[in-house]
């Protein structure tokens, strides 16, 4: 295959990727845009197979809000028709004059006891609303403690504040050129000690069996001390780099990844963070460079990072 | 001993493994199947054996919510009956015929009190009736403190979601055989910077004298970067490992112990998670190499894992 | 430039201060006083820009519990004006002689239901009523769950009791001088390995172009085991450091910054912590050592800490 | 002075203890039995010298649940004086004959309110009492939200359940002598990664003046993978020892310390725990050695260790 033969054989490749380099288990990317390894798993239950906690933590805010309104809801519905299977006549104070009415007043009995409001002026007669009742008061206090435990751990959970640009750029940089990612902080942190790893994968033909090849691509810059500005990783490629010698088409036709890692320590938690994306070949911008996103501002007490510009960048020829 | 001279002269000794290398505490296995150590502590009272808040959190689910009911049932039984020394009759409302009925009445105040439900068609008149359920609010509203606490324990608690295959196999490996034990994530979780180490413990008897010995075991590979397949950790029995020359016959009457370490980082928590298994020479299959486990989809999109397959091996001669 | 020949050729060069070193993005200081990055961000919307929650830990304890009460009473004003539109005479128990009477019953009602408390003299009747309640009663508890979860991360919140010396010093020190800074812990906490950096910041022309440069500070101690007493930062000013040759005049009249970035294990969060403050060239006192501020107390059982003179210095000729 | 040339010329010292060298702040011991520095802080207020949640989450049990019901008493005191200022008058259903029945009746309606039991059968009319209860039930349901903190915080604190020996040892050790400590996990926990340090304290006079020495000491062993059993910490008395040539008078006469530092990673919080501790010369035991501590069980099946034997040694002559 013409195309092996471009990479360069110096390249250190890669074992440790986590894909393994044997067998066609190449899905078109191995990870997806926001980090995740683009694998199912198969073979075990759906309830085994997630961990509901975090996805209850990870899921968007009006979904979460919907499942707790849902969940609300039909928790309420349920006991009501208990109530009402019961006999309403011994919720007192139901003064209800068809069977919606009842079930309704039955229905609000339900929630003034799930939420522990407690009115009063419906209250339980008999053992069996007594005891209904009972339950239902412990499963509203259990489920608001668990309620307490979903917020605290959505808004607790260590997230790394990071937008990487949307494409990579293959660049001029000193005498040669370079692939470049950019990332920036976007919200009001302090993130310090960050450190990136670059990892190429591809997938290609290798004596007519398909292969994973995982290339680790050398930095210009491993790591900074605090990640206060934008910060550009530079692979430059040279005659050691893996992509040494790749043309604007061979980045056009060729199966391959750039797969950003990144760790870093958010002060907000007092913990280290990661963030991962990747860049397909197809995301790579062949003969470009990045605008500088900041400057001072009018009054000089201060920089102005201009996160809209993060992935701004002008053609160049190389 | 003739089975000491087995061992390899060459192979590094680990003298740090936790278990002392002196005397006779052997006990059939030094790490349980979960990972714990196999020990029992004695001379220490049963409260401060234990941390009863992270056993709390460790139980099964079902043996978690029925500690919660019989507590909920206990504490309530307590009251209801201090309600009913201190006499129905301070409590308004209650309109019971005979005993049973004052104490379940008694009881279902108490449970209004304890959850802060508060109807109020019960209520307490006098100052004993008055003063029990104001410490019995105090109370519920401190119990459902910890439970909330407790139910956010259980939830939040970092965990390594992989499984490791039910034996470890002795396979063919390059030109010669290697010991092989697999992992795989099994949870919708990203897990890096793995790292794992395997210790090899024996119990034999040395100049009449039973000693435990501890071997490192090196790996082909000790690190990967993300954990997202299958990993295999392959133990090459070269000139230099402590199993070299160990035949069939010797895995099966010999004491000795596979203990594997692991540690992940998970995205999940931002933190460093831990995992434990070991194999006794028993759960050793001499002769056996694993099935691929991962494979791409029907229309190339993603990786398949099957996690059913974690522990399928075929057998082959060595 | 005559300054910038001062700046010694031999000094080493930081290069990964996280702050470009090309364009003019200087604005005064890299770091406020209490360890922010002196950038601002534009181009993102303010929800994206800040970490709402995050802000709720780090804003001052009475802002905090003023943003508590005024969100607590204009939540329930409005479902007062709800209660109110929906008509009081759905409200079971109000006796109001006038429309402010009524409004004012409907928002204690509102605020007895949202607060769980709920007496019942006041009682919801009929569908729109006792449905509004039922919203605000679960709205009211969700809150109170977030409220939680905000206490719990402004108490739990990790961060490091520790101050430094309102100046930097240019002291005697060996047969030299030497830069130092100090710092000391001031609460009831056992720190640990503690580790300082110091970086020089300076922004100069060169070539007619604005530029940053930075520069490590080598410290004559940059760990310690534990951070128990007070603790000087010393920078010795030998040859091989870039404010070599620095006259007192230099540092009133040039542009620099001291970045002092701290990391150190705080045993009551079982974690490290970090806390960074910044020196203005103007903050740095040029001819003054550190007084000793702690001493024995009268009957010798323990040391004393005056926090008090942490910042006391005495003037010296250099 | 005769005794500082016992010590060895050839022993590393300790610079970064955090403990200063120069002046006269020795103060009896450095660190406390318990391994909190023996420093007292002065010149900060008492409310900015103490974190008082972590006060609480370190307080006993007993004194914990004390502060809170006390804590609940005087709130309620506070609320209960209130009311009855503005006039129980104010409060429906109160019936009572004299002042301190109205008093007491106010009380518990505080009470009901400030747990948010509400029964109702008292409650509260008018603007002023009504305004109030709306006051008391927000500052209830958040010193709830407080104490569910404060627990949560107490049950989940990292903390090594380790236990140290009552008394340092001076044992016999391969061909010569050694400074021995032991300590052993006393919980329901898998410690892993145990890394442990020791130091060396003197205090002392030379050239007249009162000076604080800090030596490092070298031990046998300094790291394990789990600490599942005892660990005796070895620290071999050689000739590049500190301590070399010290006989049993020295240490009974010498003001000196030995500081242990130990850290651990504890799987239950997926973190790692500090634990310090620290022996004065007067608790170390000249010629002793320790009993083994561990034994396998009467049918070979699991280890026990003996924790009521930690401190267990027998004399020997040196």
């Amino acid at each position: 295959m013409e195309f092996l033969k471009k990479i360069n054989s110096k390249a250190k490749q890669d074992t440790d990727s986590g894909f393994g380099t044997n067998a066609s288990n190449y899905g078109g990317r191995f990870f997806t845009k926001n980090g995740n390894a683009n694998v199912k798993k198969v073979g075990v239950g759906f309830v085994e197979s997630i961990s509901w906690f975090h996805t209850m933590l990870s899921i968007p805010r009006w979904k979460f809000l919907f499942i707790i309104l849902l969940f609300y809801f039909v928790v309420n519905l349920f006991f009501a028709t208990l109530y009402y299977l019961i006999g309403v006549e011994h919720l007192n104070g139901i003064s209800a004059e068809n069977d919606l009415e009842k079930f309704a007043q039955a229905f609000f009995f339900s929630i003034q006891t799930y939420t522990t409001v407690g009115y009063g002026h419906i209250n339980p007669t008999g053992f069996y609303a007594s005891f209904v009742s009972s339950i239902e008061a412990l499963i509203g206090l259990l489920t608001f403690a668990i309620a307490t435990g979903l917020f605290f751990g959505r808004f607790s959970k260590p997230e790394a504040f990071i937008r990487f640009s949307q494409n990579a750029l293959i660049a001029p940089y000193e005498n040669g050129i370079a692939l470049m990612v950019r990332m920036a902080p976007y919200k009001n942190t302090n993130l310090s000690e960050a450190e990136a790893r670059i990892t190429l994968g591809l997938s290609l033909e290798e004596n007519d069996k398909l292969v994973n090849k995982f290339y680790q691509l050398d930095l210009e810059m491993e790591k900074i001390n605090s990640l206060t500005l934008s910060w550009t990783l530079v692979h430059p490629i040279t005659k050691e780099s893996p992509l040494y010698g790749f043309s604007k088409n061979d980045f056009e036709t060729i199966d391959g990844e750039i797969i950003v890692f990144l760790k870093v320590f958010d002060d907000m938690y007092s913990n280290h963070v990661m963030k991962r994306t990747s860049f397909t070949f197809k995301e790579i911008i062949y003969g470009a460079k990045f605008n500088l996103m900041y400057d001072r501002n009018t009054d000089d007490t201060k920089t102005i990072l201009y996160l809209d510009k993060l992935n701004s960048y002008e053609k160049v020829v190389l």
